[in-house]
């Protein structure tokens, strides 16, 4: 099955907005085995509109609009739908009753009222989130399906009304694994599973990569769901034996989570010190709710005076090995640990640039230190193409994945 | 004039990556006082990408295209649009010099050469960040503009070689403004300024809407640069007027930025204690390169414990009024200055959710402390649409803002 993504906003073509509507439901599609041909974007213009869907329909059997299904006047993608297909577009009235349920108690202006119509032969798609239900449409061979613009109408719209239908389409159920791996280049990840992504057809494996980190999705279509279920496990035998040292999740968590979810479980509690990182370890950590459980507290010593002062770092240690140095990121660790006594202490030091750096030590270039179970270690990384964002993005998925490799 | 974005690649469509670049061309082509009627995207296929310029040269007068200029054999763009228009695609001799040159010692694998063929009667457009060349296409009145698919080598292609080029088409110069607001939404900035927004052609005024902060772009195109800097003074005249206060850039820079650099001019020092934002408000200031001019530490006192050890905040205040209150987040600052003796010590306590609140104080409430010149104060501010992110977020610019108005 071939189909065109057809997003509908001036507010794309000004540039204002960035259609991640596209991106979603061209993964969402990729999954289903579904080939997507065009993204397309128009005003809200009706004449375009109705062009782009015939040069559409030229190459696709189906169609995915978003946007242009509100109460304005600007609002037209539903009727130009409708007038392309020869289809009358009228009230239907159990949606006048949902639409005004929305609006329980408040008035309802009168162009709000044409959200609850549509063409005569369509199933409605429901919208729990919003006003503006979307709609399927098949006539001629061809099928249309439009939905609202907003992506938290637009996903859970496509996740509970659209996917199972189209699943259904397909007489099929989908299984995947959303794989998360870290430590391996988007390159290597498939020059190592490159049998498996050219020999098979189904489950098929599509690698995304990420800044320093890759994920891949195996994705099996299969009549039951115990057949997709077994065809995907059957693959991950052969995925965690090509890359089983790189995967940190297979069920699409972020590296953040999984630690915090391994603190948890094994009653551990985890402070930081950051010097070149500038607190985005703890804003990552703080950034899961109930991340109070197990995380005490981040020193962010972004001087020397601080490092002294908050953890003991000796000014000998400063000035003959520099605040950039194994010694420096173990005293921190330490001195963490004595402040804190948290069961972990981890902590940074490094040069995100772009001044700074020395020859050894070039920008890109951090020592993370860890106190653990009473003993102190400390690790040194670089960072290829060092821009700062780049080695401050770094120096947190490297503490994270260094915690990961201690607890798990 | 009338234009169409075409974005060629198979990655897109895949949803692999995002379409910034038809965000970005779609901006700078807007200031540019050029329309932009379509984005489309297809895959590295000759057909599709013929029929789809044939399609965009129904409405338009040019086409930009990006990407598919590559070594590789899926790499056609620049051989379908010689195609569509009839042209040979041959050897630049200057530029096969030039593509040596990038590869200087190294050896240039065969299929680079494509790299420097092109159109017979074509303009070349350099590319100093990469090894393909764009080109610049004007045939029966139509204009093509063929750039590569990387934002990093794209985006100076287009400012240096495309934008006065396209200005020189339009026998103009543009000027513009970035002017930055905080504190106000984007309808209410747009109302405000509904009478200079509908009532001039030029200069342009757009809003552009992020997350609790507006932009606001006036553009001018004259003959001249000082009339079209003197047109956008005028305009600026009548924005400062109506927006003023909510104004902390016209130079497009962001709010951190402009507190570190206000700090730098005045030599103040700043730390910092944290609780909800836990570390995004130091993450934010240390993303400035040279922020260790101004900013000491950031205390991230994730947990009632650490408020008390590291800040001295008593005991009886968390218990009596709470960790998010006025009396705690007076009692954070305080503490910090006697840590730290920094001249400004900034704290932020609230419920960034899902989870706690209470009837006065919910979800998205949190309360910015700010000691200053022997004196401390609090401030209480509360979230619209409080999520974890938007809670956190919105606490960063606040106490950002906070400070911009203490010191400017």
């Amino acid at each position: 099955m071939k189909c065109t993504v057809l997003t509908v906003g001036t507010e794309i073509l000004f540039g204002s907005i960035v259609n991640t509507n596209a991106v979603y439901l061209s993964r969402q599609l990729q999954t289903l085995g579904i080939d997507v041909m065009y993204h397309m974007t128009v005003g809200d213009n009706p004449v375009r509109l109705k062009e782009m869907m015939a040069h559409a329909y030229l190459d696709c059997d189906m169609i995915i609009t978003t946007g242009g299904l509100g109460p304005t006047q600007d609002d037209l993608t539903k009727e130009m739908i409708a007038e392309y297909f020869g289809e009358r577009v009228v009230e239907w009235p159990e949606q006048t009753e949902i639409l005004k349920s929305h609006f329980k108690g408040r008035p309802m202006t009168d162009n709000n009222r044409k959200q609850a119509w549509f063409p005569e032969h369509c199933t409605v798609l429901k919208n729990p989130n919003g006003t503006a239900p979307g709609f399927w449409m098949e006539k001629d061979g061809k099928i249309v399906i439009s939905m609202p613009g907003p992506p938290s109408e637009m996903q859970p719209m496509f996740e509970n009304e659209v996917r199972p239908r189209l699943l259904a389409l397909q007489n099929s159920v989908l299984f995947y694994k959303d794989v998360r791996t870290c430590g391996i280049g988007e390159s290597q990840l498939e020059t190592e599973l490159l049998d498996l992504i050219d020999g098979q057809t189904d489950p098929t494996l599509a690698t995304y990569a990420g800044t320093f980190q890759c994920s891949l999705r195996v994705a099996s279509k299969r009549p039951t769901l115990q057949e997709a279920q077994q065809a995907v496990e059957d693959t991950m035998v052969q995925v965690r034996s090509c890359i089983g040292q790189y995967i940190y999740s297979e069920e699409g968590e972020e590296l953040p989570a999984v630690v915090f979810h391994l603190l948890q479980e094994k009653g551990l509690r985890l402070s930081s010190c950051e010097s070149c990182t500038g607190g985005m370890f703890a804003a990552a950590i703080t950034d899961i709710a109930g991340s109070s459980e197990v995380f005490d507290r981040s020193l962010v010593t972004y001087c020397n005076k601080a490092k002294m002062e908050e953890l003991g770092v000796r000014a000998e240690t400063l000035d003959t090995c520099t605040a950039v140095s194994r010694e420096t990121a173990c005293e921190m660790a330490e001195g963490l640990y004595r402040v804190t006594g948290s069961d972990l202490c981890i902590s940074v030091t490094g040069y995100a640039g772009p001044g700074g750096g020395t020859e050894e030590d070039p920008v890109g270039t951090f020592y993370v230190g860890l106190w653990y179970q009473g003993k102190v270690e400390a690790f040194r990384f670089s960072t290829r193409r060092p821009s700062r964002d780049r080695v401050r993005k770094n120096a947190v998925l490297q503490m994270f994945r260094l915690l990961y490799e201690k607890i798990k």
